[in-house]
């Protein structure tokens, strides 16, 4: 299958053009790199080192022995989609290209501003390409389950049977999303939703949970193939953090009481569910929900199992919880369905140790590189528009 | 009360400023005249002559004895409502100052990505000057009561307590709505209710039924008081366009069935209403949805009733469905609430016949103006993307 990824120099898109390549499908990307740069604007740097472009395509054609067609370019040109849709012909179109970040969205005016637009345009460049230009092609989009954020009641995926006053409706899922970034995703959501309805567009909308992790099935041994993994309190997810700072002996930060529960899975469930949803296509007009992830944790125990398997490695590392710059729960109810992906065949990786033990002993070759941007790892956006360093509870007790 | 209008030049916005300094409120306003070039841009102009604003400016001191301080300028920019908002420091800010159309919307893809982004950046600009500069003000938000869609349940305003697996909570009740205009208000309304949580904004997000006439209760009988009408097919409103068919001798023409329903209300108590919501603000935090409109009329009862009353004024109209250029459902379930008003003292005008035969009345004099531009009265954009001049039902049978 032709399958093109937005945002393919990113934490999923690189991983995936692998792992595509190496199931035999024809990949091409696009990127314009702007992950590195607001990374770099948030002080720090993938803790995995990360090849130029050109060179990531060679050791790529080297070791797949085939080309990542590659475009350098900003999505939120139209012009750019209309070409490489022209000419490239996707039936499936992944789109990993949006800013992911939620303090990155909430450090003001600009940056709120800045992230809506760029989400929102985009998914619409890629909508309207996908009209006029490739109209029975898949849309895979990545949303995230933050999207929800956190209902007193169990959370569908996307749609729900509900009664009101006596009559009967299959309604879209209330949506209270917990930053500007999350309500980009949600306005993405909709507009997908909207396109399916009028023009017919199957689009796949995955609500995924927090990934983590170094590793995927297809990529061997080779250094230069793997994936940026971030650390700063922007990018950085939580396990990808909490690793990181067991790496240089930096205590393992939950925020506020940390009892937040979150949907998890490890960077090489991303990657089978993603390629089952691009081989199992919504069909015609199907605008579908699928919420992805493996399991859900509270963070305390993320942090403790991290803390486990660090201890196992011989790396001491302590938990030591973070003033919470955000305004959200710390304790909550969180019971979101993932059915429709195990109906498509997801097989679900259950041993999350080993999975964190690998991501250890990989991060710990680059114990330097980390140590080098340590002062990222610790927050200064908070939720009320303030900044300054957060601290730790227990000093402000 | 200090009251800041977005959109001060526009159907609303000259109506509001008008009616508030009557009342006796201290009045701002900014506009770009963004509203002038987008009905050019249709091929029409207002049915109502409109003067340019230094002119406007001029009889409305005249006539009121009060100025109306006005700034010329475009609210995408963070810096123009920084400026305003130390200067004047409002206490309400009435947001009408949106691209207001859903066929303009559903023209292109760079019609449908600027009003998304233009309608999401000047909320986002009132929102952070908020917080940052008079975070006790209110909010005042026009958005629609097209953000809802037309769900096969009751409508509540905003939010619902609902049961699902056994469980309850109160949560924002889903939209469904028909154009990308349309979705950008509920973008803006997320966005709203978000910063009202993280940053304790008061909000009344208005949710408006379909306005109507050419009148309100404090302009007198001063023509050039008169605030602009729209009758081409993207910024007309439904009432408002079959009045001006009518005075030309054009056939009414509900699309597709004609048996949509919405919400109407008469330009007096859309002025009424928003004047309620400013004169009793939101509490602290508080996002609150008001859905604003008098009664639910059926679209081929409405245009009975224009034919009803142009007959009475010797004007023989006759009723003609056109095709449907949009995607939505022209039978169907509609029956939302409309309570919050009410309760803080809204008195319907209840008396449609005689609003419309006012409206009528004042366009008989602008015959000339809306027969000039009378092409602009039949839609061309359809919702599938294509663009063609919409045929009359009975030229495709």
């Amino acid at each position: 299958m032709r399958v093109f990824i937005t945002g393919v120099d990113g934490y999923l898109g690189w991983s995936l053009a692998q792992y595509l390549t190496h199931k035999g499908h024809e990949v091409a990307g696009a990127d314009n790199f702007l992950r590195r740069s607001w990374v770099e604007e948030m002080g720090s740097w993938s803790a995995t080192p990360i090849l130029p472009m050109n060179e990531r395509l060679e050791v790529f054609k080297d070791h797949f022995g085939k080309d990542l067609i590659f475009w350098n370019g900003d999505l939120t040109s139209y012009d750019l989609i209309e070409n490489i849709f022209r000419e490239f012909q996707p039936e499936a179109i992944v789109h990993l290209g949006e800013c992911p970040s939620a303090p990155y969205s909430m450090i003001d005016v600009k940056h709120a501003t800045w992230v809506q637009i760029n989400n929102i345009t985009s998914t619409f460049n890629l909508l309207f390409a996908m009209r006029d230009i490739c109209p029975e092609a898949h849309l895979v989009k990545l949303g995230t389950m933050g999207e929800y954020g956190t209902p007193g009641v169990d959370i569908p995926e996307g749609f729900f049977e509900v009664e009101f006053r006596g009559r009967k409706d299959r309604l879209p899922f209330p949506r209270q999303a917990g930053s500007w970034y999350h309500w980009s995703k949600v306005h993405g959501s909709n507009n997908i939703m909207f396109a399916s309805k009028i023009w017919g567009i199957r689009a796949t909308d995955i609500m995924q949970g927090v990934v983590f992790g170094t590793r995927h099935d297809s990529m061997g041994d080779e250094e230069q193939l793997l994936t940026r993994l971030d650390f700063d309190q922007a990018f950085g997810t939580a396990i990808n953090r909490f690793c990181c700072q067991s790496v240089i002996g930096h205590p393992l930060t939950p925020y506020g009481k940390g009892h937040q529960k979150r949907g998890f899975l490890p960077l090489r469930d991303s990657m089978q569910c993603l390629t089952l949803a691009i081989e199992n296509p919504a069909q015609e007009g199907e605008y579908r929900v699928f919420n992805q992830f493996e399991e859900v944790y509270d963070i305390t125990d993320l942090a403790l199992t991290v803390q486990k398997v660090s201890g196992d490695l011989g790396l001491d590392v302590e938990i030591r919880n973070l003033m919470n710059p955000r305004d959200e729960l710390e304790e909550h109810y969180f019971n979101p369905d993932h059915q429709h992906l195990l109906d498509i065949g997801y097989q679900p990786t259950t041993d999350i140790e080993s999975e964190i033990r690998t991501m250890i002993e990989d991060l710990m070759k680059y114990r330097d590189r980390i140590e080098a941007k340590k002062s990222a790892l610790i927050p200064d956006v908070f939720w009320d528009g303030s900044k300054s360093k957060v601290r730790f509870v227990d000093e402000v007790k």
